[in-house]
């Protein structure tokens, strides 16, 4: 049995704040105690920490990153291995990617294929939500084993993106209907994609090409819709729902009246709406598809309802939707046709940063950052305790974080496979020192010490946020 | 240093649950461990507790007691010795209570009277809100000099019992106001009491005397138009509010708005309004005068919205507003003319039990319970970390509860000092078995241990919630 | 020039009430007199009605039926023939029919085999709506023409009834900015017939074939959730919006929202859902298929919803949607399969004595009547002040109306073609006795004057209710 | 008999626009026929006025004016005679006065004194509202009498004015229950008048005496608050509501959250909340005193959100509540402490202009204009069918108004005995050609026919909108 022990830092959760020492046997955290105290006075270790003036957190969860994702006629450029690296080098420990059903496969085909990606690759560790591209039976049934085995628990479907990933009202109906009886959680890509395709056309038609035109006609009112009906299926079906990449108000102002309503409805939202907006989208030349995700970015006005959200906890996760593509020679494929640039946003590596900006600035607690980056995303997708927390039990995945770091973000020293950062330049108070994950150093001070292959796969249990 | 070890039992607080062992040295928790732990195995104390099977929590706090309240002439049954030993049978470990400003005079005199009262009787911590009776100048000052001192920082206000603690919409402006710069938390008795004298002037008048006849005048439109009008003050004044006693549909309709604004409003509710209803105060012959309290019991059917607030959390506390009369000799006083009923229900002895009946029937998680009857109240008036969780730092308020325990609530084994149950025959899963308050077992496995006199009072920091 | 002179009535508009004379020349009225004035004593006529003690009312305008209709393998069991002259007997002179593009086919297709339909057989004048059952280019077109010449200015869209009349959300957002540019009004049945259609099928695989679970299918939250999303994608094309038949008291409930924000969108209901429930569904046997429509009967307490929208104009028109089948023969088809069952019921003939039962009863006044039944559908679909009015200039379409007469409804009374009625045995206080339309008497106290080939196709301007 | 004809013009109602003939019977309207009928050809009388291009309106109701009135050390500047003059110039030919309850007397007392301002003096007829400064048992007798005989039949009671007219919550209960039984209207000031003179007494201590401060101690949430809390006492009363001079879009919404659910709660908004602004009451020096009055003028934003409320009938009138104060001599008694500034603007002859000028740029329609201007007005007041429309039996009070004619507002120009107007130099289109009052003309194309006393007193009929 190795020991390792932190000593003298502030330990902070979703629920506490102290200043403690924290014990790891092997793999797990198993003690904590007062840092004054004669308790943790008696403790040896082989390893010892010191965190003094330094936060003591659980490493950061981050429920939404497609690496290596098919997208567009191109990948995703973080592969498993160079994407688990970057996130944690920002602090994350865990990552829940997507694997996607082949059109007319199997979820088994699609979980099978991202296994392979990942395996042996991944420098933290991993599981897997499955986007349901084709609701059938057999599919249905694939649900309940997966459920069952843990393997996935969690199962995106698309209201967007006809022809591709989009599921039509009846098939999430009878998916629903199925999360409800087996445990599963359904999760929505919230936009009515059907009338947006109608604007794309138009908009094209009308010579409307460059980027800042994906999000006009991504309208606002179109996420609303979505997110509107999303809720009332999931009332019919009688499940819960989360819907992911929550970027407008008035889709949270839906699903704010869910929860008034008491209706199991939760929102995630992401660094890109909380800290980017159309002003970035309509940058001059082609310069704005790098800011082009989907859903879109809104005008500034909407971030200050976000973080509203946040406080009020009618939306409780933050997630990166981490799926990069290089400015050059990915995002090139949409010049002269805004409809053709690849959807999706680097982020995994800034996170856990940006939110701590966000504690620095006074729009959210230190123990609400850790409640939406690394507690809730854990309980919602059925990691906790062992992820998402410091506590006797839990995995040792732990990040001494220096509160009072200054950094510059830039891509000139990030370490995610993509030629941009779409936080170019901001400076940011607050840097990881040290990551562990199950125990084992990742990264300290400056100096990578993990390796691929560190990170397992992690079977999960079912949503335990309800 | 004395050292006692919790050993084997499920620890729940309001974030976590985890089968650990608690050492506890002296007066404070100093360590948690995982209980296969090899950090655990190798504990020593003077004093171990098995607590196998049973759950380890944070002794309740309960925010909102009336021990030797006087009103309509005659004084609540509970002395602070009889009432907070009550409490600790309940599981119950920190109190707040009220100090009432005296008619023409200041706070300093009210509080010197509770501090009278209570110093040397209470065998639980105990701490006062001021009951402002009279906002001026000089009271205005006084509140920045409690809340500078830590001796209370919460400050209740009456919109409701004009001609004894009513103030106007003006003073209470300038007290949300003064609030507002001080950090002091203003608590709100939210009824229209100016519109209700008229209504009970006109049911007397019409014959309508019996105790239903309380909950018949004081509408539940009168609590929600207070409610509103309480938020709108607050809003003007910039302040936080913290609304008490909600027991209607509609007021708590009116906090969920307020939520939804990001506007710093929180409620309370309180076990009578969660487990009894009209029906009780409807109860023939003059029985329903038992259930006579302000705001009054609604109709069942709100039971179920409160539930719901409390999941929603657009209500965070679970207090008990315990203010208990007699059956015989003190609830007498209103036969004939329900408005001299005195105004109150025992109930401090059995909020954490009636609480844990509702994680069992399914209606809150065990990690909610802990949350809106120990840490929420604590942080809500400056308690925390001190007192609502179990962490290393804390105090060591720790109840041993044994979660399958049958009981049966009557009021002759109960051990408030009133001859009645509200909840008489009441049949409830889960037991009180062993209450420690700072490191001194009060109670154990049915033999009280504790004195009057160990209590202490506790100054408090502002409110943490925000 | 022919004159007639109504004296002596009550004449009653959707905004006034007074004892006045009213005279006709030709097919016109063109004249008001007060029935006291030197003015009316100096009137001639050929024809002198005496309205003394009776309502003179303008002519009943029903905006919703459907002759004829071929539906599920059968037709509508009245003929224009039958159906117009039914609906004089009821005080209704003119109605609106939907022509319906054939699949694959063109609106002028469905036009004129509509006009074939009613051409020369029509007692009371009639007009058309579309039904449009494909979105495309060409259709667009026709739309543009219709609107121009007046032919038709309003198009129904289905989002229930998929493979059949259904558009999804694109060709919906297409038709309703064509609409928005062109002055066409889009009419919506609202209802997730994609969703529903699963509900449908899982019930029928439960062995649920009664009438009943046509209700217990067609979810109230499915048509809240359409009627929201039409509202949102007329919001983002910038059109208007009329939602037909709204029976669900949450439906309702968005229109309200809608017009709280100041949208031009607007909502009828029927009688069926203001006197009929799911208890007439529930009927036992087969006899709940007499009540089998779409959208479905609610339970009871939606009633008093729906008379509260018409009280606050959420709600502004009273139509039948007037669409019967024999009970023996066409309801008949769906024995053993609720979904066979020909959806719809007969009404045409009821409209305006329910409405007048609703003004005895209290629920609304009389001039409201008027505006619900006469004004406001005539304003909606471009028929006035031609019809809905009794003014100088309107068309002579008049109800001599005598309020104080019993009734009972039955079938072997009533004038429609079809072998019973939803209301049989109800009484009603109020009847129909003389009605002319464009000046000749189609109706005299229980005398039929009328005749096939009296009614004449009106063309229409677009909405004038904005 | 002596008979008018008004021929060729566009008749405007609520409801109808017709070309029709108006004939005048001595005081009345007693017929109309279509122009072009034989019918109208046929007509003869005395007087004949040509109306071709031009509208012929029924009078302007304004139900809200203040001649005389004693406030703040000095009398509103327009004597009824005045007063009711400029309304003529205006078009308005009716007009609801305030009586007000002398402190300590009865209502009877301040009817006598208003009726001996008015008697003799006015131009254009007349009715009393009494302001109920003081309700007790004897003036609850009083109301029932005032009801009975139709002298007054609606009550104002004022939210704000401690010490002036203010009515607490019990009061105000009392008198609404009586209302509710007697049938009598309460209208009500709402603004939180207890909390305004918190922020006045500060606003002044720390130096804030411009008028500008007028508007920001009058806080829009604490005229939100009476709003709201006017609307659940008449629900608690079972009365309805009519809320004067609405200001703010947050009261607005606090009514039609009222009117969707379905309660009879009406709201009156004025020409200067529609056309002015904060901008206006910030003008330099003391210019903005000009623009004080109560409700205070909002922020130019609020201007839309009333027009949209007069669209969505969430407010159903628009009145003057002309108070005017001159410049010079009146309002300078408020220079250095903007709380001593008379409270009131001139407006009387500017309403139907101002409302016709939105019908030019499109905000409402012609037919809304004379609905919120004269027939809603007249309907909630008990005048109609006497007043607010053109119809066979109303009185022959009629404006020909020419809609193409341009005029600019000036204090040079205007007929009320104030020095300066509130909408200098404003370009209108449209304005009052002729007016009749009772079949006499009063004004003709810019000479005034009128005279001191034609006017008589209206007894009136209770509120006729329900």
């Amino acid at each position: 049995m190795s020991r390792i022990l932190i000593r003298g830092g502030l330990v902070i959760t979703a629920a506490e704040e102290m200043l403690a020492d924290v014990l790891i046997e092997d793999q797990q955290i198993v003690a904590l105690a007062a840092s004054d105290s004669a308790a943790a006075a008696g403790w040896q270790a082989e390893s010892v920490i010191d965190a003094t003036g330094r936060y003591v957190l659980p490493g950061g969860v981050d429920a939404h990153t497609h690496m290596e994702l098919p997208f567009g006629g191109t990948f995703a450029s973080d592969t498993f291995e160079t994407g688990t690296r970057a996130a944690a080098w920002g602090g994350t420990t865990t990552i829940i990617d997507f694997a996607v059903q082949p059109v007319g496969g199997s979820l088994r085909e699609g979980l099978d294929a991202w296994h392979a990606k990942a395996q042996g690759n991944c420098a933290v560790d991993y599981g897997f939500h499955t986007i349901v591209s084709d609701v059938n039976e057999a599919v249905l049934k694939e649900m309940d084993l997966l459920v069952g085995t843990g393997e996935s628990t969690s199962f995106k479907l698309f209201m967007a993106y006809p022809g591709v990933f989009y599921s039509d009202d009846g098939r999430i109906l009878r998916a629903m209907q199925r999360g409800a009886a087996n445990g599963g959680l359904i999760m929505m890509h919230a936009e009515n994609g059907i009338a947006i395709d109608v604007l794309v056309e138009q908009a094209l038609a009308a010579g409307h090409t460059d980027p800042r035109y994906h999000g006009e006609v991504r309208r606002e009112l179109l996420e609303a819709e979505a997110t509107h009906r999303a809720i009332k299926l999931a009332q019919v079906a009688g499940s819960p729902l989360y819907v992911v990449h929550v970027s407008a108000a008035s889709a949270l102002a839906e699903l704010a009246t869910a929860r008034d309503q008491g209706l199991p409805v939760f929102g995630e939202t992401c660094p890109q709406y909380l800290f980017l907006s159309t002003d970035d989208l309509a940058a001059p030349g082609f310069e704005g598809a790098k800011y082009v995700c989907s859903t879109p970015l809104r005008p500034r006005e909407h971030q200050a309802e976000l973080w509203k959200g946040l406080r009020t906890n009618d939306l409780q996760v933050v997630s990166t939707d981490h799926c990069p593509f290089c400015f050059t020679g990915q995002k090139d494929l949409g010049r002269g046709d805004f409809s053709k640039i690849p959807n999706g946003l680097p982020g995994v590596e800034n996170r856990m940063d940006l939110l701590h900006q966000a504690v620095v600035e006074g729009r959210i607690s230190r123990r609400r950052w850790i409640e939406i980056a690394c507690a809730t995303p854990a309980r919602m997708f059925g990691l906790y305790p062992r992820k998402g927390t410091i506590a006797p039990g839990a995995d040792a995945d732990v990040v001494i974080y220096d509160p009072a770091a200054r950094q510059t973000v830039s891509a000139a020293t990030h370490h995610m496979n993509v030629d941009y950062s779409a936080y170019e330049g901001r400076e940011l108070t607050g840097r990881v020192e040290t990551v562990l994950s199950r125990g084992s150093v990742l990264l300290d001070d400056g100096r990578w010490l993990g390796h691929a292959g560190h990170g397992v796969f992690l079977p999960r249990a079912t949503c335990q946020y309800l």
